[in-house]
């Protein structure tokens, strides 16, 4: 190690006490929620709740997605917002319809709509330089990226995983990742970082052909979501619209255990489910054609219906790919930053050893993968490279979330509201029976789901009551509140939904 | 049509005068070059011209670089920068060194380093909100996008294609287009787009086998760029550092005419090269094993070694896939937005219908595909769809480049200037032989390259020279000014260009 690097080490050292000592969040924060939940609202200027002026879409509403349809497909249009009138939980719409936001834009929008220390952040110099000014990071990053890096993104870097690749979305986070696997996989088959490629392989990669594009695979699970590009639509499982029509690399799923509600009535047979799935993990890993050289997995399958497995089950995994020399990679893309009542909902697992990659998008505002095994960057430069390399702009503002987040203690916040939130929805679900099916995510924040029998009809009565609910897979309805989620928001919440259910 | 839509379409006409009538940039104003070239800076706060003040990377800068590595690989690095104080054409190092910057953050800097009718719109209300508020775009678009689209990205759109679907970056904006490709060829050999997919394509499709994801495949050219995602990189063909452990698709590649110089000189053997790689592409459009739904190519291949063709060799390109109904998807990520003197490059081939799609990244700001079939849109909702579907901050950043671009008349600086700096290389090249081979672009904006006999050697020289030059392919010297470059910054680097060769 030269001088510098030294020097710089020792520098870094001092900066990150949270990386490299404690997790604020991750271990510590979130264990034991331990404040009483505080009544007050977060934001002064967040409304008191709910107002319904018109059915939704309204007519200042439907003129405009007629408008903008001339351009864009709004066929997938759910509400036209107004989000410079968006404050706190609730959202806007063109016809003064004010809800109460518990989708979040899929899960994104962390310390609320219009957040002022955000707004602060917005309007600094600093952003203004990186909004206008955007370099290609890996050729000419900026003076500060790595105080940025450092002072946002690191600190909140899982334990054991000290190095970040920037991405843009939730997607090319989980391919840069799998690239990063593919390589590392074949660095070691070749015997070592200093193992040159060899003729055959350069010459074949030009071909797309074997031994330089190797027959590898990333092993996934049934109902699954992993994104929607190539390569991720390859590992997402959740629904054949995603997938129609799109060639697909022909790697392996493995069963993912659907556990059965509730849990303490299905200790046995859930058990069963998860040793069934880790089994079907090895079969796939030790017998597929195309070698698994990573696993990727949600730690709660989202988009595919909010399917949850038992931290041992997590354990397992971990212990299987270890045993196989197979990378585990977790994708927090919808998971992580606080939702689950810890920062990453993998800290949920207790893991002996951590994952190898953690990816993220959504809520962090910014996208990339964390890892810590300095092996998984490439032998040699411009193997893992793009002109932008992830958005300074967007890095700045995870790292007003972060504050924000540790200013308000967000993650205890939605441990506390959701314990409570989730107490409410079992009284509900025992006073109306069938209306809530397999309620879900019991000390996981407020990440919780339940299965609805007539789901769909559901989600639309919910604007109607002044509530935005999304779903996920066939029949769930998934809260997604965001951080900043209050007991008076739960309270709003819970008479929505007894009202759907009683109408 | 509803009257709803009837009263959208009549607003949506009034307001996109550029894109449904005439075409300010793209036929028009730079068809002639006309007004004079001038002398006057357009930016007063920027440098007179170069400063040098240590080698580069300077003690400062090394220091910062062994920091950044802690955590970020920096292999790839070039120069650390400091863009609060860039201005204009010149990129400003963190030991004061001061360098005409002909690159560009990879062709990706418009109109300037802090420029500040940038910095304005970055600032603005709007901005901030877009930055804060992010929305999941397909679901819950802000009220202003329709505004946003037609104001900005929409009001350069290719003649003939006024659709958009917004994206992240290069990588993204061609996979879903790609995407939007298959999807299309699907939907015709079902019947149309009120054909429901059959049973056997919804199960196939989740265990990524045909016919539900299809054995289709995008043809591409040898030595093309096109990203480096799963779907993209195997439609790359530059070089195999790119591509080496990557899997990827078994797709074919076309050959590329490589052209001879200078062009007069060789015009039977460079119309016979193009004819050969026309009948290369009707070759594989119609035996591969895995048909061909489209064709993406690069108006010049930039990244693959600044490769040019005829606009006869285009027009023929167009008229094949027309033909055989293929696809055309124009790569414009970075020849796109001005640089060669037309605001977008493939108005220079004068095609007799336009290309189906258009992809757009780097001087954009933002990313995504121009179409104007009303069929490529899928038939379905959520089959094109992801959460953030690209930064409406992003978009107004756009808006507020083109606008700059109107101002400036940037389109037509850039034919007339990249006249001049053409002029001025070809003069250098008949006093220096051999050390500019192969110069080409001519009439091509300043989208200029030549090959040097030690490209390495020449580039790293130019930093000592005050000049950051990047290269393409295996020994091309590739300009990539920005659409700011003026006649005096040309004057500064033909001067420099002949101190490296001299020295």
């Amino acid at each position: 190690m030269s001088s510098l690097r030294a020097a710089a080490r020792l520098r870094l050292a001092a900066r990150l006490p949270a990386v490299r000592t404690s997790r604020p969040y991750s271990a510590a924060a979130a264990a034991k929620p331990s404040k009483p939940l505080s009544h007050a609202p977060f934001f002064s200027n967040e409304p008191a709740g709910p107002t319904i002026k018109t059915a939704i879409p309204g007519p200042m509403s439907q003129a405009a997605i007629e408008e903008l349809d001339m351009s864009f497909d709004t066929r997938s249009l759910n509400m036209l917002a107004n989000y410079e009138q968006s404050f706190g939980n609730y959202i806007k719409d063109l016809d003064g319809n004010v809800l109460l936001d518990v989708y979040a834009q899929i899960a994104s929008i962390p310390v609320g709509y219009s957040n002022p220390a955000l707004r602060a952040a917005a309007s600094s110099e600093q952003m203004i330089s990186a909004l206008i000014n955007r370099p290609a990071l890996g050729n000419f990053p900026q003076h500060d990226w790595s105080d940025i890096l450092c002072t946002g993104i690191l600190t909140v870097a899982p334990k054991g995983l000290d190095q970040v690749f920037t991405a843009m979305a939730g997607s090319d986070a989980n391919e840069t990742a799998y690239k990063a696997a593919f390589m590392y996989r074949r660095q070691q088959e070749r015997g070592g970082a200093h193992v040159e490629f060899s003729d055959a392989e350069i010459a074949s990669s030009m071909i797309n052909q074997a031994p330089g594009a190797p027959q590898l695979s990333i092993l996934s699970f049934k109902t699954a979501f992993h994104g929607r590009l190539f390569g991720s639509l390859s590992t997402t499982r959740s629904k054949p619209i995603h997938k129609l029509d799109i060639p697909a690399f022909d790697w392996p799923q493995a069963t993912f255990p659907l556990l059965k509600y509730p849990l303490h009535e299905f200790e046995a047979e859930n058990a069963a489910a998860e040793a069934e799935a880790l089994a079907d993990v090895e079969r796939l890993i030790t017998t597929h054609h195309l070698p698994p050289c990573a696993v990727v997995v949600e730690p709660i399958q989202s988009e595919g219906g909010d399917n949850h497995a038992s931290p041992a089950f997590f354990r397992g995994l971990r212990a299987l790919t270890k045993k196989h020399n197979v990378l585990l990679i977790v994708d927090e893309v919808q998971t992580g930053v606080g939702a689950t009542g810890k920062f990453w909902a993998h800290d949920h697992w207790n893991l002996e050893t951590p994952p190898d990659m953690v990816t993220f998008s959504k809520k962090a505002q910014t996208a990339g993968y964390y890892f810590g095994n300095p092996d998984l960057r490439p032998n040699k430069p411009y193997r893992q490279f793009n002109t932008w390399m992830g958005d300074p702009a967007r890095a700045l503002l995870f790292r007003a979330i972060i504050k924000e987040i540790e200013r308000l203690d967000l993650v205890t916040n939605t441990a506390n509201v959701g314990e409570y939130l989730y107490a409410g929805l079992e009284r509900l679900a025992t006073q109306y029976p069938g209306e809530f099916q397999n309620l879900r995510g019991k000390g996981q924040g407020t990440f919780i789901a339940f299965d609805s029998p007539r789901r769909d009809e559901f989600l639309s009565k919910a604007k109607s009551v002044g509530v935005n609910i999304g779903g996920s897979g066939e029949r769930a309805v998934r809260l997604r509140p965001m951080l900043i989620f209050q007991k008076h928001h739960a309270d709003l919440l819970l008479e929505a939904v007894e009202k759907i259910v009683k109408s």
